[in-house]
């Protein structure tokens, strides 16, 4: 069986509210919570508020990182979850994320990184 | 035919010079340098340095972001080059990027991001 350097998630959400997608507050709140209550460990995080409304998000995260960009006219937020940890957490995260911002549909997958 | 709100390439580099794998520095300068020369648009960066050796790297840019993760004991580079922009850009940056850390072989992924 193959081995991998990390687990990455890759989901884009449709269908979600405005509100969640339009300005760094609340998202921003919302990504860091998931990720302490999902248990990954913050290094440093970026956010980029675009003009007027869009944001971009990253997180450094000592098992690797969580990114997202939002377009709010078109009601998406892509999402990318990666872990070089134990993907429990991930997928814990992952899970909140969904919970709070209940899109009406979502299309992910996942990708083993760095298989050897 | 679909239409999509970034173009998302992952990219897995195996047999990495140990020297571009280890430290903050050179990587750090080399992927800035790429993203210039690749014409995105840099934000702001964070890095992080793992102890003794493997470095963790994410650059906003206005395009999306590009990051990576090093894994020096196994010559292991991941690397994700995300752009809601013109995909050129983003090529062309990869390509810099590939001819610099001159991997022995290389596992890319190319997804359509948010296709709507």
């Amino acid at each position: 069986m193959m081995q991998a350097v990390g687990g990455h998630l890759i989901a884009d959400l449709y269908g979600v509210n405005a509100i969640f997608l339009e300005k760094i507050q609340p998202i921003k709140n919302i990504v860091e919570e998931a990720i302490a209550e999902g248990k990954l460990t913050k290094i440093s995080s970026d956010y980029f508020q675009f003009s007027p409304v869009g944001v971009s998000g990253i997180v450094l995260i000592s098992e690797s990182h969580v990114s997202f960009h939002t377009f709010p006219e078109k009601g998406i937020l892509t999402l990318d979850l990666y872990t070089c940890g134990d993907v429990m957490y991930l997928f814990k995260t992952y899970e909140i994320l969904i919970g709070i911002l209940q899109p009406e549909s979502v299309k992910t997958t996942f990708l083993q990184r760095g298989e050897y």
